[in-house]
C-alpha cells in the first residue's frame, strides 16, 4: 500500500526508533513458546499523568512501527500514517499518547524469522530462524503488544486503531483484552479472512517458496528470493487497487507512450509500475516475514475462536468505529457490516460509515481526508 | 477454466484430430511473417451442399481444438464445450457443421513457440522456437483461422462463437472479415483487455519468466518452468471464480478437516485445490504458449485498431448475441454493455442477456444450461 503524502505542517517531526525485549517465553496459539521477544516501537506525544490518553496504532501486512514523523531530517517519506498523526491531526499528539509497534513476525525490528535463532547461539554458526520460526497468529501478535503496553505503564488504552490486518489486531485487542480497550477503530477490515484473500496470499507464498533462492527459508547471507517476493507483492498490489483507479492511473497506456513493441517483456505502464512495486518492496521487506504474516492473516477467524461472532464481540467493552470504502473489493463494506450488525444486535456502541472512494483497499491509507473528522469525533466521544 | 460435465447422450461420439498446413508466409500484425503455419482443428457434423451451415467455435486462453466428443472411448473427459455441441444440442451437429481450431501460438497442435523453428532445420541441432517465436495478436490468430475456413471451402460462416478470448476472436472475425460472418456469439468478453486483466496476466508472465527453469524460453528437452506456470495458472484461476463460489466450494475449511497445523505449507482446502490446478495445468499446457497467448490478449483493443468502437463495429455485417454473467468480475456485464450499446447506436441487430450466476467468469463454460436455448434461438434466427 502506498505511503501517505506529506502534509504542510511538520507533524511530529523527528522521531526515535525504540525497542523493548522480554526474556520470559511468550506463549503462542500453536502451543509453542518464543523467547526472547523484542518489539520495535515508536511513540508520539506524551502519556498523561492519569495514563488515560494512550492510543495504539496497529499496522497492516507491509507496515511497521514507523507510523509518523521522520527518523532523519532528509528522509524522503514520513511514517505510513503521518497524515493522521501529529499536533492538530486526527490522532492529535497534543492530546494523545500514540504508540505503534512492528508486529511479531515482522522484519522492522521486532522478533521474526530474520532474527537470530537463540537455539543456534553458541553453536559454530549462529543463524537466523528462517523457516524454523514458529508459525504465529494475530492473537500472538496482540499478546506480544499487550506486554509492551503493560511495560509502558498503561492499564487501559483509550483506543486501538488499524486498517486491514491492523483491524484484525484491533478486534483481537477488543475481545481478548476487553477491559483494556475503550475504543476500537477498524478500517477496511473483516472478522475473518475470506477464502479469496486467503487464496491470493497462498499464491504469493507459493511464488516465494518456489523461488530456488528461498532455500527452504535459509537465504540469509545469500541472494534473497526477490523474484518470488516481487510476484507476491504484485498480486497483493492489484488486489489493493480498484479497477477504476487502475483505469484512471494507467489505463492501457504503453510505457513511454507509443504502441506495442511486440516483445515478451513489460510494455504497458501498469507492467512497469508493478515491476517497480515488486523491486522496491524487496528493498524493505523480508520474504520470510511475508510468509509468516500472511499465514497469520489466513488463520484470522474471530467467530471460530469463540464459537460465533456474537459470542466473540459480546466479550468486548469498547465503543466501535468502522470505516469501509465503496471500491474496496478485498475487504468490502459487507465485511464491516457483518461486524457492525453483530455489535448492534448486542446493543454495543458502534458507528459504521462507508466512504466513497475509487482507491480500492488502499483507500484506508490514501483517502485520509474524509477519515480525519470522523476519527477525531470518535476519539472525542470516548 | 473447468471442463463441462458429460451429458447423458453420447454427443458427437468419437472425433478425429485434424490439421492443415500452409507454406506461404502468414503476415503478422508485428510486421514479421511466419511460415510454415499449421492449425490443429476438429469438425463435428456435415457441411451442407450450399456450404451455409458452418459455425466456428473459438477458444479461450487455455482451450484447444477439442471442443466436443472424445478421441478415444475411454477418455475421461470430452471436449471443452461438449455440453453445447452435438446432435440435438445448441450447436446441433444434425444441422450445423461445427469447426474448432487451436489458436496460433497454442500448444495443442497449432504452430506455436513449442514448434520447431524452421530457421534451425538443417543446423546441427534443430530446436523449437521458444522465445524466438514472433509475438502475435488476436488479429493474427483470426488471419490464420481465415485460411482454414477458406481451405474448407466455406465462404461465409453462419456464426462465430466464443467466450473470453474466444469472444475477442469472434469480434475480430466480425470486423476484419465482415462479409464472412452472419452471426457472432460473444460470451463473457470485452472489446479490449482492461488494465486489471492485463495486470493479472503480466504477473503470471513475470512468474514464468523468473522461474530459472524457463531458461529464456529454451527449456524444451529440460525440466520446464512448472513453478512459474503453476503460479500463473493459480492467479488466473482465482480471477475466473467469484468470491461467493469460492465461499460455497471451499469456505475456510481445512484440507482433511480439523484445524490449523501451524505450518508454512498449504493447509486450507482452497490451497490444495489451487496446488492441484497448478500441477494439472502443467501436464497439458506449455509455459511459452501461456506467455504468447496472454500477450496477444493484452494487446486486444478493438477501438484503438479502428479509431473507435463505433468505427470498428460499423464494419460488421453480423447479428450479435452477447451473454454476460452477474458474478463475472474479470469480464463484467459492463464490458458487454459497451459493445451492445455501440451496436444499438449503429442500428445493428444485437441481443444482450445478463445471466444470473455465482460461477464468476467460469460461468460461460460451466453454466451452460441457461445458455442453450438462447444460443439455439439465435442460430435459428440467422
Amino acid at each position: 500500500m502506498t505511503a501517505l503524502a506529506t502534509q504542510r505542517s511538520d507533524g511530529v517531526g523527528l522521531v526515535e526508533r525504540r525497542s523493548m525485549s522480554w526474556l520470559d517465553p511468550l506463549q503462542l496459539d500453536s502451543g509453542a513458546t518464543l523467547a526472547p521477544v523484542t518489539l520495535a516501537y515508536e511513540t508520539y506525544g506524551e502519556l498523561s499523568p492519569a495514563r488515560d490518553n494512550a492510543i495504539l496504532l496497529v499496522h497492516a501486512l507491509s507496515g511497521d512501527a514507523h507510523a509518523a514523523g521522520r527518523h532523519r531530517p532528509n528522509d524522503r517519506r514520513p511514517g505510513w500514517w503521518d497524515a493522521m498523526v501529529g499536533p492538530g491531526r486526527p490522532f492529535d499528539t497534543d492530546r494523545y499518547f500514540v504508540i505503534c509497534s512492528n508486529v511479531l513476525g515482522g522484519c522492522q525490528g521486532s522478533t521474526g524469522p530474520s532474527g537470530l535463532d537463540p537455539a543456534t547461539i553458541g553453536a559454530e554458526s549462529p543463524r537466523p530462524y528462517g523457516a524454523r520460526f514458529p508459525v504465529i497468529t494475530i492473537g500472538d501478535m496482540v499478546r506480544a503488544q499487550a506486554r509492551l503496553i503493560e511495560r509502558l505503564g498503561i492499564e487501559q488504552l483509550l483506543a486501538v486503531a488499524g486498517g486491514s490486518m491492523g483491524g484484525f489486531q484491533a478486534l483481537e485487542w477488543a475481545t481478548a483484552y476487553p477491559e483494556r480497550v475503550r475504543g476500537a477503530i477498524l478500517l477496511a477490515t473483516s472478522a475473518r479472512s475470506s477464502v479469496q484473500t486467503l487464496a491470493w496470499s497462498a499464491i504469493g507464498r507459493r511464488a516465494i517458496m518456489s523461488d530456488p533462492r528461498w532455500r527452504g527459508g535459509d537465504y540469509y547471507g545469500h541472494e534473497p528470493p526477490t523474484d518470488g517476493l516481487a510476484v507476491a507483492r504484485m498480486i497483493g498490489h492489484i488486489s489493493y487497487l480498484s479497477e477504476p483507479s487502475l483505469e484512471r492511473k494507467f489505463g492501457r497506456a504503453f510505457q513511454g507512450g507509443g504502441g506495442p513493441r511486440f516483445t515478451l517483456g513489460p510494455e504497458f505502464a501498469i507492467e512497469s509500475y508493478l515491476a517497480y512495486q515488486g523491486e522496491s518492496f524487496n528493498t524493505r521487506f523480508d520474504a520470510n516475514s511475508y510468509l509468516y504474516i500472511t499465514k497469520a492473516m489466513d488463520y484470522w477467524d474471530l467467530p471460530a475462536r469463540y464459537g460465533s461472532l456474537d459470542a466473540a464481540l459480546s466479550r468486548s467493552q469498547a465503543a466501535f468505529l468502522l470505516l469501509s470504502f465503496t471500491s474496496d473489493w478485498l475487504y468490502p463494506t459487507s465485511e464491516s457490516l457483518i461486524i457492525a450488525d453483530a455489535l448492534r444486535r448486542l446493543g454495543r456502541p458502534v458507528e459504521h460509515i462507508e466512504l466513497e472512494s475509487i482507491a480500492g483497499h488502499d483507500a484506508f491509507l490514501v483517502d485520509y481526508e474524509p477519515q480525519g473528522p470522523i476519527v477525531e469525533g470518535f476519539l472525542e466521544s470516548l
